[in-house]
């Protein structure tokens, strides 16, 4: 048996970076810049234990582009590297730097922020550049070193005049490549990664008003001065103490995210764990619709401060991929596919923990001040309620904060409105009904009716309220959900005293079929029943169970099967008790007897928002000419 | 100075391929199978030109589960390997072997379709398994060799017994990845990227039921036999010529693309080119619905029959993206960011033939069979009015295809209805005016009112036509398009002989004055009107302009900024002509008079869609007491 070592062709380590160690080539600008941040962070590092000699400072990066010349700049006052240590870790591929520091400085280095991987990073110049250089001067009383390669393995070295310690690498850009050196792309760029960086970042230059000097008229110019034009802003909200934070912090943070939203966030979570994993994060609850796909993908992750993706899928659960913010943790596998991020037990407790703070800042907004949770609550809702459908540890700590608002703007918990409606809206099998409607405006006649009787009307109005419904019905014994517009308000709620009925049974027998004549190919089931002689004369209904279900069907999930296609049904209630039921009854002419139903259907299908078009139309004139 | 090689430290090596050559691990099936048909399609090439003297016969390639070994294993019947050949392509990361294969053979290999990057490929492998093993004998009369690799750069060779070349891969399959034991996982991965493949793949068997033998018995069962479950279609149409398919083999195949799909698809349109790219398909025109958002991402991009993705942005124009099928093109850059895809000089080429090939196809079914693709319109016009509005090129295109259906469901293309409506239609100024509606039964009253003129009323109901109608102004001169409730009839085309009023200006300025007593507070404006008397006493219009502006907001671009929060506009056109209003100007009392006007005002807000809530509950009470 021959045994050996795999060997890596170098020829082709080059073309390999260049296609596969980034699908996206922009990329580069990241780990560039990575490098140089934690360069400047072990330096540091180092000089606060009294390992280095030179002062910190105050270092910053440095990104420039020479256009004419077709190289971009990237400047650091970070730690430098000597030519040994260039011989290590650039002129060998795949060394991790950053995590042999680690080694070596592990108690001291834990919060020192230091990014990634030294090294690997750095070939990704390779897919933007077709020559790079490297001019670096080490923090120790070492001589620079000045290396060149030209994406082929081979490399020159020699010593550089560089005085201060850190480092500049020069990107010749390739051909293919040239959008990296527009000063806007470039820009683009660094606000996109680089936003939030630890370190000072300059990119070019501004000009600044200075106050003008004493004495000046008024139509002198104000002096200028040329000053460094920094790009980010290195302590951002989510790395200080919430203690540290005001309000009006939050909120200017919030800007800094999103400068293109001109919408205050309702309120804030601020998220900050060391153990079992290392998360901190502020997330924003904004003003929410109720569509529930185009407001995702906005929360930001970050690793230390480094801009990674705004697809935060599996990492944060789906009912809070709606709210804004930032999460940085170093703890999420990067690079991997979404079923195993899933599978992850890092990323489980983190999204448990995201979940529970949610959870927790709903319980004390609602506590704190309910007035203006209560303000809030239809901005917010559809995350809460989406929640509770999708993770049932939110479902069982929204019973405290979790509102049901009335038609009329007043709003209940479910333990509150069970105990106000629990007198006037038991049925007789001792079941409680709660009533609601999704339209204030289209199931008004509806609501009203059952405001007559003294009930109350909820406002449910988010598209996964049938599912909502449902579950609340399934966990709370003898609750049940009715929308007002399921049957006429005497059985949506049953009582024992049934209403007599003014007609007898052979008088209903003649009207129904008198009327059937007249409604049947409209696909209408009549129902006869005694009601108030104040309730409307008809009324059109449509049942709860098979609503609910097709509406579930159309929202996806649950529902049965095909639901979605049938057509409605609907049942036209007549009100025995009316008068003008009876004046129908006793027309004598069937002609007028028929237009008297025919425009009493009209108006309950007016009622129901069910009469369109031409049957519209025709009622519209027929009533022009009643006016006349 | 000094001048070296960069050194790659192999023992980073799998880490980095762990790390960074895949971000989906799954995709290291599609390689080995891939490498696998490549082997295979080598050896039918190399017997072909007669340098190989082994049969070809039926290879096929198998996949293997041994949960209990915890093994994966690939069995192919191809080329197989020598021992150089091992040390070669294997021992040598990063080598391309099909490169080279190809440069040798390259005159005579150019249409075998031999598909990637061995080596490279063939390194995922070690993504999900911690030690890989490889048996393998060359067709040529060498020894088999067996080499095993546990993932250090460490490996070991020596001479295996196996007698028949090919190739057989065992992953001894990691803890972290035992997915990939699953039965379900694997079944699910080989249809996703293998359903296509040239060579027949073998995933465990099936029970086929025989026909039973003559003279069995009712009750005997009938025999079964143990067949190969082939999960591929090593032939899909789009690989042969549209010669050699029937409309039937269109249809099936769309039914393998989308098995969940129980719709057939419209038309297709089969791509076939070589130069100056390669690119073969068959795109499916489907059923649409007119919500652009939820129907992108449904073809599929293949290349050489390997499925790569079904994100075809960038190389498929958007207003495609709706459309189904599959595109397969060796010429399609991957692993490049969107930008570089965007401005890259094939996928450009690609992109425009598509295009291209398209608005031939629409153009070939509106001329062949007009009725049929009248029929049509309503299903792709959203794809049609979409790229009309987007590829300027498909725009001049489609004047010849596109469709304009009227309300009666009539259609006619731009030129027949400018035609069409020339006499009729042409208003004082010369200008040629088409009129739409947007919804047939809300409408209703408006469409009726424009046909009692003798007009042609279009139903345009996309989301886009606003745009469609502004760019169909901007290109066509002297046509101007307006909706039917935009003005009364008598100011949407107006003519030279006006009506004449019956009122007087001194009864004019008294019924304005009453009448706005009336409807000050409900924002209406009021136009007095002389129309015809037959036509409605009052009518709500809605203007043209800010009306578009507004649903050009609403729908994303164009439209001037803020329009979209605007309030609405109306307008009330009394018709002065009309005995109702007479009426209305004679009653004497105010109350009356109050109680006319509020009732015909309902009415007309009615018929605009604009009575709701407690208005229309008040209206449909007030109406149950006239009737009585």
């Amino acid at each position: 048996m021959a045994t050996g070592k795999i060997n890596v062709s170098v020829e082709n380590i080059f073309p390999l970076i260049k296609k596969f160690l980034y699908s996206d080539h922009e990329i580069f600008l990241r780990e560039l810049i990575s490098n140089a941040t934690d360069a400047t962070l072990k330096l540091k590092h180092l000089t606060t234990i009294g390992e280095a000699s030179v002062e910190y400072g105050n270092p910053m990066i440095e990104v420039r582009i020479d256009k004419e010349g077709k190289k971009l700049h990237i400047l650091d006052q970070g730690i430098g590297m000597t030519e040994e240590e260039v011989k290590k870790y650039i002129n060998e591929v795949a060394f991790s730097g950053a995590e042999e520091f680690l080694d070596k400085y592990k108690d001291t280095a834990k919060d020192s922020g230091i990014i990634g991987h030294f090294g690997l990073g750095f070939y990704s110049a390779f897919m933007v550049a077709d020559k790079v250089e490297i001019i670096t001067k080490s923090f120790k009383d070492e001589p620079a070193v000045h290396w060149v390669c030209d994406g082929s393995p081979e490399f020159s070295m020699e010593e550089a005049e560089r005085s201060e310690h850190g480092t500049e690498i020069i990107l010749h850009i390739a051909e293919d490549s040239t959008e990296f050196l527009e000063e806007g792309r470039i820009s683009e760029l660094l606000r996109k990664y680089n936003k939030f960086m630890p370190i000072p970042i300059k990119f070019g230059t501004r000009t600044e008003t200075l106050p003008k000097p004493e004495g000046a008229k008024e139509e002198d110019e104000a002096p200028t001065k040329e000053v460094d034009n920094i790009i980010n802003n290195p302590e951002p909200a989510w790395t200080k103490k919430p203690v540290d934070l005001e309000e009006g912090d939050y909120k200017e943070f919030y800007r800094e995210l999103y400068p293109m939203q001109f919408e205050e966030p309702l309120f804030h979570i601020h998220l900050n764990v060391d153990y079992p994993f290392n998360l901190t994060g502020i997330l924003y609850f904004p003003k929410l619709t109720n569509d529930l796909n185009i407001q995702k993908d906005r929360i930001q992750l970050y690793q230390n401060q480094v801009f990674v993706t705004d697809n935060v899928e599996g990492i944060v659960p789906e009912f809070l991929t709606m709210l804004r913010g930032v999460i940085d943790s170093p703890d999420i596998p990067l690079n991997v596919s979404r079923s195993y991020l899933q599978a992850d037990g890092a990323v489980k407790k983190i999204s448990s923990y995201i979940t529970r703070k949610v959870a927790d800042k709903l319980t004390s907004l609602f506590k704190d001040n309910r007035e203006d949770f209560e303000k809030k609550w239809n901005d917010i809702k559809i995350v809460i309620e989406y929640g509770m459908l999708s993770e049932d540890k939110f479902f069982e700590k929204a019973d405290k904060f979790a509102l049901y608002p009335t038609v009329d703007g007043e709003f209940f918990t479910l333990e509150e409105l069970k105990e106000k409606i629990k007198p006037n809206q038991t049925d007789k099998d001792e079941k409680l009904v709660v009533l609601y409607a999704s339209d204030k405006e289209a199931q008004h006649s509806y609501i009203k009716a059952a405001k007559a009787k003294g009930y109350e009307v909820l406002l449910l109005d988010s598209p996964i309220v049938p599912h909502l419904v449902q579950k609340l019905e399934t966990t709370n014994e003898k609750l049940s959900f009715a929308r007002v517009d399921a049957d006429h308000i005497d059985n949506l709620i049953k009582k024992e005293d049934a209403q007599i009925s003014k007609l007898s049974d052979e008088e209903k027998e003649k009207l129904k079929t008198a009327m059937e004549e007249v409604v049947s190919d409209k696909g209408y089931t009549i129902q006869m029943e005694a009601m108030d002689s104040e309730a409307a004369p008809f009324v059109i209904t449509e049942p709860e169970f098979m609503r609910r279900m097709k509406e579930m069907q159309q929202t996806g999930g649950g529902g049965m099967f095909g639901m979605g296609n049938m057509p409605e049904m609907y049942n036209l209630v007549v009100n025995t008790n009316h008068p003008l039921v009876s004046d129908i009854l006793n027309t004598k002419t069937a002609k007028k007897r028929e237009r008297l139903i025919s425009q009493s259907l009209d108006l309950a299908r007016l009622s129901k928002g069910l009469l369109k078009g031409e049957a519209l139309t025709d009622f519209i004139n027929r009533s022009y000419d009643m006016i006349k």
